[in-house]
């Protein structure tokens, strides 16, 4: 829409989005109330990240050309365990929600620690902040895949714990509008043990929670599960009671048709992660067939399995790896048996994942810019000096939003909204 | 190194790279001479992008889900044939070059247009801006693949106004030091007549002049020269006598392994332009491989078939296509048949590519630092506020160097000299 009037009540809720007429801007010009777009400015839904380990935003960009065996003892688990400091969860916390908000993620999917203490902290920086949240205390209690130094004491502890931090979110002063959401979270099948999963398959149940877990993300852990439950990953997170309307599973890399049939009628997403996946997964989520078949899918970053901050960067990647799925990678196989014909997905559908579906995923209304939706929007300035987006007078419409998208840096994203609120700019 | 004295002569030739000495440091410092880093300052070489078409940039960020034939027709072709227009090729030029120096792009390798002018001015304005270039009109003359409004008039033309060019490059004022070089640049095969590869093959033999044209790219240019020629592009541009030591072939994904021991064998390069690749190329160049059989390999953004700017960019590109190359992207193929083995390079490597390896396949002095080099480096600051980029006194040496690959954006890039000029900052 190239010359639209949006307004927002005091709720953060679009009441109107629709062309502007002279009246109602010039009420509200006089009303102290209008905010002017300039030419070289956009506006556009805000951000939905649909995975985020928050505890690993110290190691982004280290340490993914190691086996992931490697980089989950070495790197993760060591910093993870860090969290047990308030004062250092603090630290990282405040740091990496604002630089979310600075890059345009006005909502977050976060994956906690098992510390109750610090993940409290990362809530009450989001509300703080104003960053739209879903926010998990991670749950792992298996001594064969979890290290001793970081692991739950007992599925018992887990549940307990989890279910104070659900208390904790759903009665925190100032989060009446539920702009932070508990989210039950066992890490992944392979780190949790039987017990440790029915208990929170059952507390789910109780409380109606979302629920994030990882779901065949490769090669090791679709096999693991298969080894481990005689059944798929997917289907065991429905036995367990985890896969309700909101639960999001990251990733979903070498989940079948069936898996993701059962997906669908559940009414859960996968929260698709192209760089993470690129680098660690095996494959590449046919995102298309999944469309197609009725799957809800969201992008994530998965910082830091994923090694860039930006959700424009996830959406640009999302589109790429697409295309190499499509056409393949390796040039000494038959160019008509070496991708996935049909694969494709465009940077326009990429960025369609990254705002309206992650709303649908979340089954929130976010996601987009009309009546009804809370007001979560970027303000997008072309025309930032020192940065790489550029127009030329010549560029269609379809160009413009194919420049935002591949080329927006944080520099350009002038405004941020979330709920109606200002919170960057 | 952590506590290096690097002392540049006047002629910007690096004279000294080891252990600061006191004495040393005492003595610059009296005299005036000395720029110290702070603890959050690194010096890294400057980045050498071998692939960019520089009349493209207007575009970059669009269109590259068009297929390449409405790509070139409704976009490309276009936009090149507005250079008739010296006035906005300067002013495009001028915004390119400051843009990728600010980006820490040391040494470019330029397409131009089939414009004479307007491809002088892009020398002109790389030579005012201090950036190490080589650049080359360009010359494509078969009226099957070129539109009416854009394609020299003539083998001849193409050929006579390729030599003016070269002249006029090796005669500028300022440019006795041969900071910018000519380049003889064919557009491809498809583009040009047997006669107008004929007469740029003799000319090369003349001049002694660096190559630049593309390679085996797509499925499509691969079979078209196949079908054309008899033989493969790589075969053709040698035997046209297009392939020197300091010839470089964008793209070569779809080269076998004889091409490349032909290309090795004549010291010629291929420019690896993994984002540009993965969108229209049909597959991964083997980069491991190519490093394996002694190829020299050098990294090109592909501006604006690839859609950013930043070779920091283009280094994260190239560790990420490789690891989908190695691993495969089809979930449904077995696991030990779905990627090639072995493919995978780290993002050290792909920045290895991006410096050391530049300079070694154009046969410059650059791409490190150490004596006998050219100074051409940049000054990365990882403590720049806004910014995306986070260092923690936990990091290890190798996890800042990999941050710095992963995550700088050119906000963090303070300062940029090319041959020991300040250029940035």
């Amino acid at each position: 829409m190239s010359d639209a009037l949006i307004v927002i009540g005091r709720d953060g809720v679009i009441t109107r989005a629709d062309d502007s007429d002279r009246n109602s801007v010039d009420h509200f010009r006089r009303a102290g109330r209008l905010l002017e777009l300039s030419p070289s400015q956009y506006l556009v839904p805000g951000l939905i990240d649909t995975h985020i380990h928050a505890p690993q935003w110290p190691q982004m960009g280290t340490a993914l050309d190691l086996p992931l065996e490697k980089w989950l003892f070495e790197y993760t688990f060591k910093l993870e365990a860090r969290y047990s400091d308030a004062e250092f969860a603090r630290r990282v916390y405040d740091d990496l929600v604002t630089t979310l908000l600075a890059n345009g993620t006005t909502t977050g999917v976060y994956y906690g620690s098992i510390h109750l203490p610090a993940t409290k902290i990362l809530a009450q920086v989001c509300l703080d902040k104003g960053q739209r949240a879903l926010i998990g205390r991670v749950a792992m209690d298996d001594p064969k895949q979890c290290p001793d130094n970081y692991r739950d004491g007992s599925a018992a502890i887990a549940i307990d714990e989890t279910r104070e931090f659900i208390r904790f979110v759903r009665s925190m002063r100032g989060n009446e509008v539920r702009l932070i959401e508990p989210v039950i979270t066992p890490r992944f099948i392979p780190a949790c043990t039987d017990e440790l999963l029915r208990g929170l398959g059952k507390l789910t149940g109780e409380t109606g929670c979302a629920v994030q877990t990882h779901c065949s993300e490769s090669d090791w852990e679709h096999a693991y599960v298969l080894e481990r439950m005689g059944k798929s990953d997917a289907t065991a997170i429905r036995d367990f009671g985890l896969m309700n309307r909101r639960t999001v599973l990251a990733h979903g890399c070498h989940t079948t048709v069936s898996d993701r049939a059962l997906i669908r009628n559940q009414g859960a997403a996968i929260s698709h992660c192209p760089l993470s996946n690129a680098l660690g997964s095996n494959a590449v989520l046919p995102v298309k067939s999944c469309l197609e078949e009725g799957v809800h899918v969201c992008l994530g970053t998965d910082i830091a399995g994923g090694l860039r901050a930006s959700m424009f960067d996830a959406v640009a990647m999302a589109a790429t790896v697409s295309k190499l799925l499509e056409d393949g990678v390796d040039a000494t196989k038959a160019a008509d048996s070496r991708g996935r014909a049909g694969s494709g997905i465009s940077c326009v559908t990429a960025f369609y994942l990254a705002t309206t579906a992650g709303g649908v995923a979340l089954d929130l209304p976010i996601g987009l810019l009309k009546p009804g939706y809370r007001f979560d929007a970027l303000l997008i300035d072309t025309a930032v000096p020192d940065t790489n987006l550029r127009l030329y007078d010549f560029d269609k419409s379809v160009d413009i939003l194919q420049k935002i998208i591949w080329n927006t840096e944080r520099q350009n994203i002038k405004k941020v909204w979330v709920n109606g609120r200002l919170v960057k700019g």
